[in-house]
């Protein structure tokens, strides 16, 4: 049977139908309708759902079933999106909108988890039975594979992984605490800290840094630093085989894995150092995720 | 069946026999032959379980297995002892060692791991899926409960929660690394900082700021600060059910754990926080543990 993959984000909603293999077999998105309320979001991917199955010639009743990746909290068995700031979704019983639209079981899953999922399956973690993903971005969001499954949080809350504390009473964050892990290993970081030498994005900072200049380098030298203490954290707490590094910053490749292999090496406590890679799900892994967690 | 369980320290060798209801009907110590190589210990394990069945008027057939507790990292499977640095055993067949000498299938824990099963099957973890135990001494222990059982690691490698990264670039630990949890939540850090008041131990810094010190009341009130970044990290992580905390320092109870709960709730990102409790295995928690291990 196929599945259905919905990806919502504050941005745009993406969706798409993944087959047996795992693979995306047709994809489409539209704008998120900011503002105009569940009832357009609900609309909208009815809309998504009726123009990719016309589109790949897949009849409804091949659809198994629908799995909705959403940035934010959810309950899957109550089929409620707990909190989604992005999406102004407060308790809200998406799981019951879109079935009574789609007349298929539709089953929701955190975003990050989604996309760790994706990783499990068919990117950079497969094969693992413990392993991390960790998407650096405007902030940082990740999941966990604990004994070969997404591990969802002992109380179903997921995992927040950036906002542990990398440097109590530091640098402030969003959430209201000072030192979390977001506020130094972020996309973020880089273009605030970058700001001071002309550089408006962590691509820029990454870039000058390519090219030598000595704020860049000094600037990465220590987000290097930063992460490194970050990652040797979850490797000293839970042993994972393997961590995938995610998002616009793990663009940067070699250049920046090197060194962060190095910087984790010689923090991690156990005698040898899991793998650290980046990502490979790509773009779509938010939609696959989803597909993914139909059962 | 009953089972036999030991728990090595570098101080004492501590053992004893429990029942099926997971209960100590039997138990002795004897000082760890410091220096006098492995054989001592062998010798002195052999010694201690004859003597413990002797008095409890046991029978060697009684006796389904033994497991042993050691504080240090091992390998159950190959029956190894890698690094137990406390004891002087480096990649040490310490289970055939002992199976040579009790006829008994012998399995190996890690220490911190053993206290965390005994919290889990008769102490303050019971009825958990998800939870953590966090022992507070010279340093720091712990262990992990995930999915109802203990959890050793993605690699075999068990839980080093001491060395999860709390101010990066901070205070120097013993593991060679700046700002490890270590070295702002141990009870040595207490002693340490205690000092400069003149008081030597945790236990003096937390009596002073009882009575209402000055000096002690500011230090406290720093170091439950550090104390509750570190719990946040990991529930943040992890999103566990319930959090044990053992030691000496979770003596003091009330006077630790009301402030500590506070300043975790204010740092928790999940709109509850998980329980915060004192460890209630007691000081036979390792020897029990050990039993526990036993198939």
């Amino acid at each position: 049977m196929l599945r259905f993959g919905y990806d919502i984000g504050g941005t745009n909603i993406a969706a798409g139908i993944i087959d047996e293999n795992n693979c995306l077999i047709a994809k489409d998105s539209v704008k998120f309708p900011r503002g105009e309320g569940s009832e357009a979001v609900i609309a909208d991917c009815a809309g998504l759902y009726k123009a990719i199955l016309d589109r790949a010639g897949v009849a409804a009743d091949e659809i198994a079933g629908v799995g909705v990746a959403v940035p934010g909290s959810v309950n899957p068995e109550a089929g409620l999106v707990i909190d989604a700031h992005n999406l102004g979704f407060h308790h809200t019983p998406l799981a019951t909108l879109l079935e009574a639209v789609l007349f298929k079981p539709v089953r929701l899953v955190n975003d990050a988890d989604a996309a760790t999922l994706a990783e499990h399956r068919i990117g950079a973690l497969k094969g693992t039975r413990t392993a991390m993903m960790i998407t650096i971005g405007t902030g940082i969001g990740g999941g966990l594979i604990i004994n070969g499954t997404l591990f969802g949080g002992g109380r179903g809350n997921g995992t927040e992984p950036g906002h542990m504390v990398l440097c109590n009473g530091g640098r402030h964050c969003t959430c209201g605490i000072d030192g979390c892990a977001e506020t130094y290993c972020s996309a973020t970081r880089l273009a605030k800290d970058g700001a001071s030498f002309g550089k408006a994005t962590a691509k820029e900072v990454i870039e000058a840094a390519k090219q030598g200049n000595a704020d860049a380098l000094e600037l990465f030298k220590a987000y290097i630093d930063d992460f490194g203490s970050y990652i040797a954290s979850i490797i000293n707490l839970l042993d994972p085989e393997r961590i995938a590094i995610g998002g616009g910053v793990s663009g940067a490749g070699d250049f920046l894995l090197k060194p962060l292999r190095a910087d984790v090496a010689r923090k991690c406590f156990f005698e040898t150092c899991p793998e650290i890679v980046v990502a490979s799900a790509g773009n779509d892994a938010g939609i696959i995720g989803a597909g993914l967690i139909v059962s």
